[in-house]
């Protein structure tokens, strides 16, 4: 049978992968690479450097495929994420159907963690409900950048006892966040840290976490925020594309 | 300067391990253990076995120290936890104090990520600010048991666009959590899934997550929640510990 892995290589630091990510390169025969936008050929050749450090004694090839593009504008935005879901989806049967064989085993790299705010699982899922193609899957976890933010800014992520609530720029700028003590925000395009009341909160912020390009940047956000945007637009406009992720801490 | 390295180890699997932390590993000149109560020994054991297989050509030692333990019964909860922490750091402040030298270094060996429900980063955070101890310190990220808990069932963490509220046993019978559509529960001692009012709500439930005695379980609330504490209990009653972890999903 066909053998999918998904495998999670850490956030940008390549020393981030775990051994079981290693043994897991080095069963693959085909790796399918869907990335996009701006960020697309650093990310692509982020990924052939790991193969190339972490594969020994083994030839493999790489398949890039366009990776479908969620539609903006005037649209909603679940009815966008459903039509993209379903093109990954068909892109990701023609790769499973065309570009490899029967013994053969493939690899989807995903950055960070393929279970946070990924959606390789839910669409291998969603094709083998359908039926569409026949194989066995397993998942690899991976260092995420909420955990690389917490570790470089040396601070946990949970006060004692209490809840962690993940979440996206998105929900926070909708107030669509609970009153978690610790709130931590990923996939923020949009600068909505500037949406908190309270000033006195604490923001831990990172940008490019784990790689040599790293930015970290902490305090209160009546004191950080406006620099933070500062940093997060200059950076972005230096290197063509921006990863960040931040925390933030109730007084 | 005196070095501390506190290095998340992962999970349960040794091949949960990051490049990153075999490097610390093979920079540690004594590592601190603290475990406590029944899991004690099978806790220190695994930390040796990761010791011996990922450090080469160097010589360590072991320092064991006896983790002071939580207060129970009638005490209020927060109270015995400060004494706990305050306890932990006179330890600490100790250890760094008497078994170990201004040029070597030490190692915390964290089950999963420092960041995640571990005391460790807050303590050292408190010896610094206190100025009983001088040293430098850095955090390794490891591979969180929640993490493992969604690689095995191969779910996503998260719905689409949607928030995770990671919590403990504790809050969620107590009912103090939020209204998150995946709700990850940790340190669950009292079989609190119970107290979860819509029983259509899906359990993923794992134990002894990544080890060769890993338990997983799946389902609606209604259909296998009893199922869950019986195979629990027994587990716990024939291993003499038990660690577990499930994600809680809204239907």
């Amino acid at each position: 049978m066909k053998k999918l892995l998904v495998i999670g290589i850490g956030a940008g630091n390549p020393d981030y992968i775990t051994m079981q990510a290693v043994k897991a390169l080095n069963q693959v025969d085909v790796f399918f690479l869907m990335d996009k936008g701006q960020s697309k050929d650093k990310l692509i050749d982020l990924r052939r450097e790991i193969c190339d450090r972490y594969i020994t004694d083994r030839t493999y090839r790489f398949v890039e495929a366009p990776s479908p593009e969620r539609e903006r504008g005037d649209v909603d935005y679940k009815t966008s994420v459903d039509d993209l879901n379903l093109a990954k989806q068909m892109t990701f049967e023609r790769l499973i159907n065309e570009e490899m064989t029967d013994e053969q085993c493939a690899g989807f790299l995903v950055w960070g963690d393929p279970a946070l705010y990924d959606s390789t699982i839910r669409i291998l899922q969603a094709i083998l409900a359908s039926g569409r193609c026949v194989f066995e899957f397993e998942v690899i976890p991976g260092i995420t950048s909420v955990q690389a933010l917490a570790a470089q800014h040396k601070v946990p992520l949970n006060r004692i006892g209490r809840s962690i609530e993940i979440t996206t720029g998105r929900r926070l700028a909708a107030g669509q966040v609970s009153d978690a003590d610790s709130l931590v925000v990923m996939l923020d395009a949009e600068d909505s840290y500037h949406q908190v009341a309270d000033r006195e909160t604490q923001i831990y912020w990172g940008a490019y976490l784990g790689t040599p390009d790293e930015i970290l940047i902490s305090g209160k956000l009546g004191e950080v925020a406006d620099e933070i945007e500062r940093v997060r637009k200059a950076a972005r406009l230096a290197n063509g594309w921006i990863m960040d992720t931040y925390l933030l801490r109730k007084p």
